[in-house]
């Protein structure tokens, strides 16, 4: 079984899965300058919060070794004054991303810490090397924990529904609610995938139905409004759903159309699980109520992907990015740290 | 207000809504020919089962009063052998819908009673003109009487959710499920619209929007996975929908989806109502059970509006075109005779 990598390092460049060709063409992008990896982030070749913040770290890395090599600066001030142009540049790539910013703060801690203890320029260089290596080796820790917890609720031939694309693409493998999938698949459960197309954007249908099938995971398509037939028919054991945001309480915010998977789990008394990384869970959120929902262009839903547009020319429409689900509708809360159930206590 | 006229009789013409044009184009057609309305079938430039048998009526009757006219038949047995001739003839454009056949039936017995009465060609080209006409009339005063029962329910400024077209389009005027709309709307109501797209083939988007916006109605356009937003968000206080078949304890087939919005409505306390035409109701069928769903071609989740492909090659679909809703999920059915509840009397 083979997860398509979402990012790597390899002969001095950073290398990505070039993600907006997906589902079509599976291509990998070396990036080696700093203006390649911005319009990568930019562009959406690489997305998910984790994913960019790994890329980021390990594209300033490649960066910076290479302008040492180029002999552009050996004296470690002309290094730190070109490695801080480097991260203001990068992060605005995607001004709103927090994981981005976080992911070039871990470097700037590298590189003031070993300032600090006198090591030299290529000393830094290797200690940049292997905190970007980190960041990337603790999301596939994190992942992997949160699929071994999940592994716990499975058993071989079940079947399984998920919502958007909360798998591999988005991290640097396993994904969060993906992961569980993945790791069953490995010690050959024989699950049986069922992937809402998730609309409008169609995450689902681009990179989840891709993932799973690249993986040789046994994965069905459906539109969203599928989702109660397929419940109705017994097909389904467990709904696992990634997530943005959980609040204090256990209210979450996930991919519009979450709310209503999770109305027609507890319907058809099906277990719905939250897969994410203890960080998710946001304690200065009180609950539900408190998470703003941002409203997207109404494009998105009569014209994009579309040869011709699909919808009257002055229809209103309403496309909120995402919905909010009251906690009383989540069977479990799956962390790195275990099956959680609110109240969450500070790690 | 104006709801867009779907077809009619003028000037010896049958002029129709090309629908496939929809919608980004609001054009009418003139048929004239028998192969321009067989085409006009065949293509779905007009559609909606109430509509077809509407169309081949008229189309007939066209055909058979050009015919005349241009002195090909002024005996009755000529006469009788071409009208035969074009009914087989355009009893193959939908060989499954059934209400083509029901339409040409129809004129099939206008002709055999007029000539058991020994009238003559130009006499019976007049009683089929009157046959055509009822047909297009009786539709529209099932689904006016429907739009008066479903008014009961209304009151001004409600939000209401409906899924699929089951509009105007679909019959000689006013649809089902829309008819108390426009109704309402006639009346000063000043209602506020929820269309879901209706995934795969988006009839929400390009049908019922364009009817409605056209009409004047306030529409707000969503993905199919938004209507737990909106029931979420308190929009909407009662649900119709249409259907396209009752079983007699109640359960309904109808679009793909609607089982999910009956779900969500009843979770959120929201009416459900069913707007048919009585003749819907089949007796025969005991329960949802017995309701056969047709299972249609992947592409339309994967291929079918979109410039390129969204989903990987080879991925597997699960594609229903409609899903059975049980009774209990039905506030009431909103037929020409009433607002019904099972169990249903033959009328």
């Amino acid at each position: 079984m083979k997860i398509p990598e979402t990012l790597y390092l390899e002969d001095n460049a950073l290398v990505i899965l070039d993600q907006t060709l997906l589902p079509n063409k599976t291509e990998y992008v070396r990036l080696t300058t700093l203006e390649e990896t911005w319009k990568a982030i930019k562009t959406l070749q690489v997305r998910g919060a984790p994913a960019i913040g790994i890329a980021a770290a390990m594209g300033l890395y490649v960066h910076m070794k290479y302008f040492v090599a180029n002999g552009h600066a050996t004296e470690i001030e002309a290094f730190t004054a070109e490695f801080n142009r480097a991260c203001e540049y990068l992060s605005t790539s995607r001004p709103t991303a927090v994981n981005l910013n976080w992911g070039l703060e871990q470097m700037t801690e590298t590189l003031k810490a070993n300032k600090e203890e006198g090591k030299s320029v290529s000393e830094i260089i290797e200690k940049l090397e292997q905190t970007a290596k980190k960041i990337n080796d603790d999301d596939t820790e994190v992942c992997r924990l949160i699929g071994e917890f999940g592994l716990t609720l499975l058993k071989p031939k079940m079947g399984i529904l998920t919502h958007c694309n909360a798998g591999s693409l988005a991290t640097s493998k396993y994904g969060t609610a993906l992961a569980p999938i993945y790791l069953a698949e490995e010690r050959g459960f024989e699950l049986r995938v069922f992937a809402d197309e998730t609309r409008p954007l169609l995450q689902g249908a681009r990179l989840t139905a891709f993932e799973l099938l690249a993986a040789g995971v046994d994965t069905t398509l459906i539109c969203d409004n599928m989702a109660a037939t397929v419940m109705a028919n017994g097909w389904i054991d467990v709904v696992f759903v990634g997530c943005d945001r959980v609040a204090a309480n256990g209210d979450f915010a996930n991919k519009i159309g979450t709310l209503g998977v999770a109305i027609l789990a507890k319907h058809f008394n099906i277990p719905f699980y939250v897969c994410a990384p203890f960080s998710t869970i946001d304690l200065n959120t009180k609950t539900g109520a408190d998470i703003i929902i941002e409203e997207r262009d109404g494009d998105e839903i009569t014209t994009q992907w579309y040869e011709h547009r699909q919808a009257p020319q002055g229809i209103k429409t309403f496309n909120p990015s995402f919905d909010v689900t009251l906690e009383n509708f989540v069977s479990g809360y799956i962390t790195e740290n275990g099956i959680l159930k609110p109240p969450f206590l500070a790690k």
